[in-house]
């Protein structure tokens, strides 16, 4: 089973409290749709702060949502200087704290902060059709000079899904991915569950 | 098999010639040695630049040697703006250009901006031990929540080594691997040689 990539940069997910304090406005406006239905890219950008460290222009994904949530990659996390968990989109119990700084205002997060779980954006039928029940991690297989084996990638089973397999820039870069490109679905190599270092 | 990772970060390597251009001065400091036998951190650092795209704080790695290389990784590549060739080290042949800028002066490379083959350090003895002739690729397998199998690394057999598998900065990030852990050797993948897109 084949399947295409989507790579995802450094995003944050508001709500329409937060939004208002960072921007003073309530509407965030679309510029682009993304992969997923409903899901699009704004033209509103804040910056990330932790103690003295910054990370500039990050974007605020669309619709705004009834969290606050940062997804950054490991690289991003060193600039930093924070160790957020790996979490699924959503799952920001105690999670890292972060700073926020919009043109308006700031907020500082208690929680909030993650790096995403590799994940799968499928619907119900194609994941009976393909004969998952959604609930086993699976792998892919990627080709080429930087090619190897992505493991513990999870379904996000949803009504509505542009079947991709959403991995952070870290990730892309290091298989010399990009959007589009496509990756052979396998069987998890069982890694996250190993006693061996690493 | 067992094996010890190092992180690379992006790095420098340059003659006697071009490190005189740049610091005005012949010999190279170290600071710290490197996992490598006679490899060492140098207190010299450079900028690197592609067009308007800079990086800073670029290290000179030690000794000095008889080819100009700037190992850097595909987000660096991302940031300047430019798409150099995956190769081992020192086969810096039709490589990508890039602009090196020191304290005191800077210096036009027609080539040697490359992204490092994944590759092991080892000697001639350690490969015949572990019954390879060092010719074949070989890929680890990563355990952890970030796991998966990273193919395609070239044996560097050299007289004296410390047996360790050299990944870059994003290579290390998408494993969430750091220097010091630990990895197990196993069979390619062959994943360069597939016909499938990425």
């Amino acid at each position: 089973m084949i399947i295409k990539v989507g790579i995802s940069n450094r995003h944050v997910h508001l709500t329409k409290e937060i939004y208002f304090k960072l921007f003073g406005k309530e509407e965030l406006e679309k510029v682009r749709d993304l992969d997923q239905p409903g899901q699009y890219a704004s033209n509103s950008f804040v910056s990330i702060r932790s103690g003295s460290r910054i990370i500039d222009n990050v974007r605020v994904v669309g619709p705004l949502r009834n969290y606050n949530q940062v997804e950054i990659s490991r690289t991003d996390a060193i600039k930093l200087k924070v160790n957020p968990p790996v979490r699924d989109s959503g799952d920001i119990s105690h999670s890292a704290p972060i700073i926020l700084i919009g043109p308006k205002g700031s907020v500082a997060l208690p929680e909030g902060l993650i790096l995403a779980t590799r994940h799968i954006h499928i619907t119900k039928e194609e994941l009976k059709k393909y004969g998952f029940d959604g609930k086993q991690k699976v792998a892919v297989l990627v080709n080429g000079e930087k090619g190897g084996i992505i493991d513990n990638i999870k379904f996000k089973v949803l009504d509505t899904a542009f079947l991709t397999l959403h991995l952070d820039t870290d990730e892309g870069n290091a298989f010399d991915l990009q959007s589009g490109d496509e990756v052979t679905l396998i069987k998890s190599l069982g890694s996250d569950t190993n006693e061996i270092k690493k």
